[in-house]
């Protein structure tokens, strides 16, 4: 059978404040043409189908419109588990009556052990799961990592195999060797040992979710699929889309999907970036993460990108602001006007023009007034 | 056919900061007992199975399991509608797949409008709904009010009519001439306009929810089911259950289902209240309000009237405590220790022995001192 594996769409997931909806129902039709153009017959869905485990009406309702689409209008059978990001609990409402339309859903580690079988393939579904639920079910309080409960967990699995099919793995976990991206949250991340990628030898292929980059481990038989969207500004490089496993050969293809808004990071000067040149040749209302590689102040420069590129999500500097040379005196004995003067040459190598100068020193006049009125 | 019409379930409620939810399992086994009993062919649950909108994982966890024990394990059909408290959209996941065991669950206006036909009934299953729903639905800017869009519903509702069956409205909507307890908030209830019983006289039977006393409304065909517990003081006197409604004969009948503890009311004097002769014959495990009948202060009396009734959820009085009785002189005049004495002596009946004198004098002086020190 040839399947898609995708994992961690994170639905209801913000970028920088920006609410990725819209962009995310976007790259769900991207999806959806591929099922079509690929003639798959079933989708793994590895984990984080919602961002956050208490998850927005809105997103509520998205990821029921998604499976609904996958599995009832397109009648393909789904292989579903929960992520760290989802609550197991919430997303396992309907689970039973999923079963009816080939639509396999785990949540709790005890249900692992049931294999789903399509095809030539036999799917073993291991949701997230915390250690406490693996002491828990095998009844082992001596289980102190994920590795020590994924050994015993593949142990398990490995009683139920047919020889006469392949063995697929779905999980949600950090395999060792992996490198990942800050858009997961170190608390996620870390909380999770990591699971030595040779222990998963024995399946003919591991459909994994967690990392948002799919290269974060290169194995022959264990995949990341990385998430459908760039999710922070580490991962603006990373290709993202799914892969398309065929159990025949037991190959895989890596399919790009084009977001309708990519998002990237320009590092430039900010006279470069402001130039109608550079920016008339960039799909401008993508995100951006800009890095400027100037030295000196520029006043106002979020609004003045903001003017040129609207979805701005971050604004740093590849180098420290140059501080301005106040000349080596005791500045403190210098009167007001003087040091604004001295100021202002230093930040805008200029001078302050007569008429500036005049306002400067009303205004400081006002304030000195009232100083002394109030003191 | 026979089936239990039942309703506001609120999972996941919490009694005056008390969490309900063993006793809404209790009280679900109860219904599941009547279940066995009664040889039912359906249930009609008409709204607010769940307390809030954003529900605890644990009220999912609850909500998910008497569902399924209902609807796959003892295989009955289920009519279910949200309610006021229920999100729609939460409740609504998994709605498509239910169908296939049966169990029909309405929570958008516009599902309202097909029929649920079991043996010889429609039902007409109509979930709570906003007004802007209704405006939406029939395009109609000119509905203010829910009885209004309610006469609309009807004549929709009405050609569907198969006029060989029974026609059964399940609704969760504040019929007019109900009178409701105050453990609906104000605003939920306040945002509904009544209902004009009189427009429902087309069906057979309305299933209704909403309002927690069954008896809110007295019609030969428009009932409430009624809260499974008692929400509030103001219940104490109801007698909770749920209904049996035999679409044959168009007949119902009350069975009332017992908690385990109960919500009563208690009206006495302190002296009765902690007296033995008085408590022991009292199930002191019970949800208990208090309202005392004494006149005077009584010191600590909640610390106290807990030490005998561990579940107290409210304490007040039918009168205002008497005011201790100064005697009308110039008390701005006395010094400090006498005017304790003559507080003490209003209040208890005693005077301040000796020792107490002492003790109040020696604090009064500290106090006194402190004052002088800081001045």
């Amino acid at each position: 059978m040839r399947f898609i594996h995708t994992a961690d769409w994170h639905i209801g997931r913000k970028l920088n404040g920006i609410d990725l909806l819209d962009d995310q129902r976007n790259i769900f039709e991207q999806l959806l043409k591929t099922v079509k153009d690929e003639d798959v017959q079933g989708i793994v869905i590895a984990g984080d189908l919602y961002d956050r485990a208490l998850p927005s009406e809105e997103s509520v309702d998205t990821v029921n419109r998604m499976l609904s689409m996958l599995n009832r209008e397109l009648r393909l059978p789904l292989l579903v588990i929960s992520g760290n990001h989802d609550s197991a609990t919430r997303l396992s409402t309907g689970r039973q009556w999923y079963l009816s339309t080939l639509f396999y859903l785990n949540t709790k580690l005890s249900e692992a052990f049931e294999p789903v079988v399509i095809d030539d393939a036999q799917f073993f579904l291991l949701p997230f799961f915390e250690l406490s639920e693996a002491r828990q079910f095998f009844d082992d309080v001596k289980i102190k990592s994920v590795n020590q409960a994924m050994t015993q967990i593949i142990a398990k699995m490995k009683q139920c195999f047919d020889p006469d099919k392949k063995h697929i793995l779905v999980g949600h976990f950090f395999a060792a060797g992996s490198s990942h991206s800050d858009s997961e949250t170190l608390v996620n991340v870390g909380g999770l040992d990591a699971v030595n990628v040779n222990d998963l030898e024995i399946f003919d292929y591991v459909a994994l979710g967690h990392l948002h980059n799919r290269h974060a481990i290169k194995n022959n038989k264990v995949q990341y699929a990385g998430s459908l969207l760039k999710f922070s500004v580490s991962e603006t490089n990373q290709e993202k889309g799914v892969y398309i496993v065929d159990t025949k050969q037991m190959d895989r293809k890596f399919i790009p999907l084009i977001p309708n808004r990519d998002l990237i990071h320009l590092t430039d000067s900010f006279d470069n970036l402001m130039n109608p040149e550079f920016y008339q040749k960039i799909k401008r209302d993508q995100y951006i993460a800009i890095t400027l590689t100037d030295q000196d102040i520029i006043v106002d420069s979020m609004a003045q990108l903001r003017s040129i590129y609207p979805n701005i999500i971050s604004l740093d500097r590849t180098q420290q602001v140059k501080l301005a040379k106040i000349p080596n005196r005791q500045t403190s004995k210098l009167d007001p006007l003087t040091l604004l003067n001295q100021y202002f040459e230093n930040v805008t190598g200029h001078v302050l023009s007569e008429q500036q100068n005049d306002w400067a020193s009303e205004a400081l006049n006002l304030v000195k007034e009232e100083n002394n009125a109030t003191n």
